[in-house]
């Protein structure tokens, strides 16, 4: 398949998605969405989970791709720069009707061993992206010793999916949540501002490395 | 219909989503786990959909129930054992079963408009009760005075369901999250030992007495 025909095809899935939902997209509304015919969709994909299989693959190509990467001068800065694209609030109808399928796609995933390990391997890049950002504000100072970087990538993604979540599910936009996760990365993360009240930055000392560090 | 009869069909109906799941849930399911006959359930319920919407309403009233009073001495271990709760990380199979149909409840909301009502009151529910927590805490000088109850409130409760979908989703016991939401607590939100190290705290408090109570 030429990648001009994987392109074509995802960007119908995207589209079909969006208009359909999950539960009711057929073959052939992603057909209808594309330049290609159903019979070349069925040529290349058994049916609609295996199509969606390669779409969640995509997905996570994609989000790499556009994230390869983030700006800023710093890992705080490139921090928020990716926490600012991961919980991008778009809030036109594509995006609240895409945030409506990928819902309904990881409610699918407890069902479809395949569905679950790409919504697993997408959830440990994240976590993995983050973790590094964070390491490295660690490394340079910027972020308090005691961080854990896994741990607070782990946390980082569990607060993304409750805000794709609770969008989808209850109709709050993720932008207040983007707001906090910026002020808790300035305020309990970083080495200089906030976080540890009571550690003295100038020596720290046994008792009060332990305290921040998870 | 009598407390006994509702208590019944709620009973059945947690058991039924435990067993078949949301989506391939019939009434027929319900009354198989119930005392009652389906034709009783449909002299109720006018089908699935109605009888889930009473479902919602008696898992928030089951909610509140059980956590009207919360063990604590100060509202910081209030809020603690609230988190206890409200992340509670069984992970035995129904309690599996349960949040995946819940999950699939979740991605139905944006196409169910009395769903979404009723998921929204939750929402509500545990962000004023989170809220309330928190500002008892800053009224009581144990959590710092800059911390907003009900921004604070609203984040964590984008975390819970955040949890929930990952648990669902992609496998990921809530454990950890519960375990990084206390060190939160302890660390971003108290005025001893941390948040807002901007804030000069020059007099150790009565509060710094229950760093190990968690």
């Amino acid at each position: 398949m030429s990648e001009e025909t994987i392109d074509d095809i995802m960007d119908a899935t995207y589209r079909a998605l969006c208009e359909h939902g999950y539960a009711e997209l057929t073959m052939q509304d992603i057909a209808a969405e594309s330049t290609k015919s159903k019979g070349t969709l069925h040529y290349h994909f058994d049916g609609k989970r295996e199509l969606l299989e390669a779409f969640l693959e995509h997905l996570i190509e994609q989000f790499e791709a556009r994230t390869e990467t983030v700006p800023g001068e710093t890992p705080a800065e490139r921090l928020h720069a990716f926490v600012d694209e991961l919980l991008s609030s778009a809030d036109d109808d594509s995006a609240t009707a895409f945030r409506t399928a990928m819902l309904e796609i990881k409610a699918q995933s407890p069902y479809d061993e395949a569905y679950q390990e790409r919504l697993a391997e997408f959830d440990r890049r994240l976590r993995d992206r983050i973790a590094d950002f964070v390491a490295d504000g660690v490394a340079a100072g910027e972020f308090h010793e005691d961080i854990d970087p896994e741990a607070t990538g782990e946390f980082l993604v569990t607060v993304f999916h409750g805000a794709q979540t609770r969008a989808a599910a209850v109709d709050r936009s993720p932008e207040r949540t983007k707001a906090y996760v910026h002020d808790y990365i300035d305020e309990a993360l970083r080495a200089d501002d906030g976080g540890n009240a009571d550690v003295d930055v100038d020596e720290p000392t046994a008792a009060s490395g332990q305290e921040g560090s998870r």
